[in-house]
């Protein structure tokens, strides 16, 4: 890492997050500051201007006019980012914009998988939880799509891909089938990666309902005797109890290995957009 | 800006936002990172002692005693600011304080005007909106009142200039006058600065009242038709709807430039304070 | 200070605040800014993923992850602090844990008493005020047990020492004797110290003892002029009223200069903790 320190010494990045976040947020910066940049922004809305009726959009002009040279950008609006990158002269980085995506997730969960196997091709992976409302599936599966990859979406009936998901898959030709989430135990020891969400209480307006989504699926060591030896499981975390922390000591746990990662991928990412020449 | 960049390396500034600021604070933060200065202090009173009942000078006294070079203060009360800088033995900038006096913003004001014309004296210059609880346009009527200026203040009855501004341009002998609202468009044929201000509803306890005022003046692309050529429409921002977006691409919004200067203005202010010799 | 600025240049430091704080979140930082440091973390939980509902233990593990050299942690739940240091592999400094332990407000108490006197050994110390709920009185007086110290702890019953700190002291054979808070007056004339913590309203539930207790001691100028000439008077600050502002000039107030050592007492644990060999 060494190697690319204070490489982007004098640039400065502006954290725009529109919506709380410690994991995104706080790998950003210290990738940043890696890379001897410099940091403006705010990592909680209620400090900004917003709160005195500002447009998302002349926010966004402020910060390109102090001269910031890339924007990192999290916003409660669906596409609310893409609205930004288009109208900016600036690179603007989607760190995640509601249910939508959350493209630097998806970058660093397939270094993850590609660091654990030396390949991506040719690998069955699961992805298990909340589908329809959690970003960083629909933002993996995309990913995945690029690759020789069966994918097996496993979700209760009310949380499973949203129809576009579906629809682009199926269109970019994407081997993957969809289960329901009680049949996890069948099809997991066919998987080489088990990537496991967390269920956002927040998009769950029924309490009852997320108290039932919620208890359908717990990753335990019990559960994980039928796996494969080489099985990894992820999860973007943070976690509430979709993983046992027994699960923790065990072979199969990558997670914390693809939380570090993320640091590391998003400095390569800075560094491959804000380098010179 | 290369010319300053890291010219106060290892200067110290503590930012005290008693009041939240996306605008002020960022432009301050962006101007000291820019000449190498570290930053210290809060941008959100919550998260400070004053919340344990701690007193401002007590607040204060301990950032002079981690050593820092420089304040840079919002206060939610009126003098607040000059009451600090009375008793302490760094500088200290005043960033606001409540509907007294914000005077960075006078200076990016006046610098704007100047770029934009070269020269300040023999112009016309209108501000409108709300001219009492709003602290922008005190500060800009001291500055042009060092300046060859007709200063037209415009503003419903209940938002018009507070006395103790009205009798300190008459003492420096500024030529000022005083419309309601309703005449800006008669006015502003003759003016080459029209300075808009927002409407601070947190400034305006009864609903309706704020209601009412927020209407009575909106800068629209029909509006400038009979302005001159030359106009430049100017606003400290954030705006809320008192210039409509569609004037943003005329060649008289100056409202983002100026915003822009801001961190210029700034960087040049803490050399000229903080420089060596 | 300069001879050290910039010695742990390319050190990263987490400052993870679970409660907010103002003194020590920022003595620390502009301590590590100072020493060269990148700073990440937060000052305030509400913007952690805590709210999401990760485990503490989760969250510093992401920090570990990012390759943080140091934690600078303060948690609302005693003992915190020391479960996790016991479960990374990097230093962790305790910032505060609740009403527990703090141990870096220890040495700095203790080095502005040996910066004042050019000894610890043979003192007379008083501390008074909240000394079940406060935090710093604990601490301090573990550190003077290392010394030949007269420990007087001066209180209101309801706010007299824990019974586990009354036992380590008496496995330590210090020599302490705890009075009611109406003997100060009785006792300042023989002390060489009067450490005065503050009544932390958030620890007593009940509002009318609150307000009973906090009326029962004030330190005024009438009060001190039955003190020795060399009495200082400390205060781990924020204070409320405990010591009136009018005390602020008298040769006795070291409070300030005590709150300013914190900076360069924390300068040098975390320069003893981190430099290289």
């Amino acid at each position: 890492m060494d190697a690319f320190r204070n490489k982007l010494d004098g640039k400065l990045a502006a954290l725009l997050f529109f919506e709380p976040s410690t994991r995104t947020h706080e790998s950003f910066r210290v990738a940043a500051l890696n890379l001897g940049m410099d940091i403006c922004g705010f990592a909680d809305p209620k400090a900004s201007s917003v709160a005195k009726g500002e447009s998302l959009m002349d926010t966004v002009k402020m910060f390109v006019g102090y001269g910031v040279d890339v924007i990192i950008m999290r916003h409660g609006k669906a596409g609310a980012v893409r609205y930004i990158a288009e109208r900016v002269n600036i690179p603007v980085i989607n760190a995640g914009d509601d249910s939508n995506e959350h493209p630097t997730q998806a970058l660093l969960d397939t270094y993850t998988i590609h660091e654990a196997f030396g390949k991506i091709d040719g690998l069955k992976v699961g992805m298990i939880g909340d589908l329809r409302y959690g970003r960083t599936v629909p933002s993996l599966a995309y990913a995945l799509s690029n690759f020789d990859v069966e994918m097996h979406f496993i979700a209760p009936p009310a949380l499973m891909l949203r129809e576009h998901v579906r629809m682009f898959l199926e269109e970019r030709g994407a081997d993957f089938h969809e289960h329901d989430v009680s049949s996890l135990s069948s099809i997991l020891p066919e998987l080489d990666v088990l990537y496991v969400t967390r269920i956002q209480k927040e998009r769950i307006p029924d309490e009852m309902e997320y108290e039932k989504v919620r208890r359908s699926y717990t990753v335990t060591r019990e559960l994980l005797k039928n796996a494969k030896e080489s099985l990894i499981v992820m999860h973007p975390l943070p976690r509430v109890d979709e993983i046992r922390s027994e699960v923790d000591g065990t072979k199969h746990a990558l997670y914390f290995r693809q939380a570090s990662n993320g640091m590391y991928v998003r400095m390569a990412l800075l560094y491959s957009i804000l380098k010179e020449g």
